[in-house]
């Protein structure tokens, strides 16, 4: 089983406007709203592969609610924790005229620590059932700067494999902790390392703790840097629509790999077909069957020939 | 007492981000929440006044729920009607660098025609306790064109004086039910109207059934034509702030007036003065009570010379 966790759980919503101008009012035609949060669109990804991942992190109030109602109305496993703040909200405004969205996220409700205690524990008795667990997105405020490092360490304790994506400060604090799998894009692991060579930075990663770094570059494709050697994974062509969604396809493809015990190659191989298989879905956590069952037959995965850590840094 | 309707009551929502910058992704640093839409903030304006207004309208959903409880918060007599649909959301996305709000306004649920029954009769059995009935902002979808139409008619049945503050075909709808004062501001009397000149605008409100117009025209102040005659009140100095909550203040004041038989003269010195009150507040439905007790000593009254309907159309 697959255990995703959301610690900044979302309800995602999306308004449509004729044309977005700064500094003026706007009548919203269509709005749209759904659960998220990535680990909750890794789940949803992973239910419609036919897995039956269980979702868990910290929801609380009136959107914490709809969040949850969400997750039921999804058929996903809901093992949320209750908080007393309300759950955030992330909205993305898209303009009738050019499709493009502008989006806004919230930080998430403050989090007190006998909750974080209680969701440990909480935390704690699903791991036995999991064989990865997947950590996903920001953390709210409230939480101590190594939480993640935190759930990664009692996930390695109990056996589960661990797929990381987070950013900033959350990702650097994590790495000591030994994730199996971290999964920046460019920006994050740029941000994280200073290095703009996907190979140096995800090298860089490595040396501080990470076993295994998935670097996502767009329709680029993706570049990892693993214990048993580097591959290149690029998708056969370019497809227009919304990229939002396809770093969390991405990530549900790494987890059931692991869970499956696949290959690098293979599991490459799938997850640049599901992350393109995102792309022209426009909402997060949606993947295109037909696309996906086309790319995973024609990606082609590139071995990258190894390199001394010398040559890296 | 006075009793305020909002049809299309909402969850003002105010969210912080560094600057706006279309088709970017921002992070939201401060969140502000507070129960809205026209009549609600007009009920606010009146409790701290010292009235005890009561609000009715529509509301539903958890939304609708976060509106009552903020209602309930202030204070306020909630005589809402509950119905199936989610209430809206309005949000205004605060640029830090300039200060200039960017927002957005949802059309609000669809109401059933059982629903809109529902109210009609709850509204009804508050009249007997109405001296004025305040009608103000949009109307969600679902409701008939006339639907200001018949709660004027019910209120003057029942010896309510009514004021309207609406645009649209909402404001054209109702007129020919006579209400006692419309407020429009200067961008929709001309949208109304056709006509820029606000004299020539309101004149042809009041030919189309308005018994009285209060137009107002931001920092230049209200222009009234009245069965009594005409005026022109306007602030003493320009305040710097938000004029989203003048409206609602200038309602408030001609509502209180109407409720007390006020002279026109008194009630726009009133209005004019909470009108600037309102615009040193972030929040509609404040006023700055400072501001108010100044300026309602000082604001000037023009009387307007007679002129015929011809000289005007």
């Amino acid at each position: 089983m697959i255990l995703t966790v959301t610690l900044n759980a979302a309800l995602d919503v999306t308004w449509h406007v004729d044309r977005l101008t700064p500094r003026s009012s706007h009548r919203v035609d269509a709005a749209h709203e759904r659960a998220g949060g990535k680990g909750v669109n890794v789940a949803r990804v992973l239910a419609s592969l036919g897995h039956t991942p269980i979702a868990t992190g910290l929801t609380g109030g009136p959107t914490g609610r709809l969040i949850r109602e969400g997750l039921h109305a999804a058929g996903i496993r809901d093992e949320f924790t209750d908080v007393a703040g309300d759950s955030r909200r992330t909205l993305a405004v898209v303009s009738r005229d050019d499709g493009d969205a502008t989006v806004f996220n919230g930080r998430g409700p403050r989090i007190a620590e006998a909750e974080w205690e209680a969701f440990r524990r909480h935390y704690a008795t699903l791991l036995p059932e999991a064989r990865v667990v997947v950590l996903s997105g920001s953390v709210p405020p409230g939480l101590p700067g190594n939480a993640y490092a935190q759930l990664i360490h009692a996930a390695a304790k109990a056996g589960a494999a661990t797929v990381l994506d987070t950013s900033g400060p959350a990702l650097t604090a994590a790495l000591k902790a030994g994730p199996d799998v971290v999964k920046p894009n460019a920006d994050e692991i740029t941000a994280a390392t200073g290095r703009h060579d996907l190979r140096a930075a995800a090298a860089a990663l490595r040396a501080r703790g990470a076993r295994a770094v998935v670097a996502s570059a767009g329709p680029e494709g993706l570049y990892a840097l693993t214990p048993e050697g580097g591959w290149r994974a690029k998708p056969p062509e370019r497809l227009s629509g919304n990229p939002t969604g396809a770093g969390d396809a991405c990530v549900a493809a790494l987890a059931a790999g692991l869970a499956a015990g696949s290959s690098w190659t293979r599991m490459l191989r799938e997850a640049v077909a599901l992350s393109a298989a995102a792309v022209p879905c426009p909402a997060a956590g949606d993947v295109d069957a037909g696309v996906y069952e086309r790319f995973r037959r024609e990606v082609p995965v590139e071995a990258l020939p190894a390199i001394s850590d010398q040559q890296i840094t």
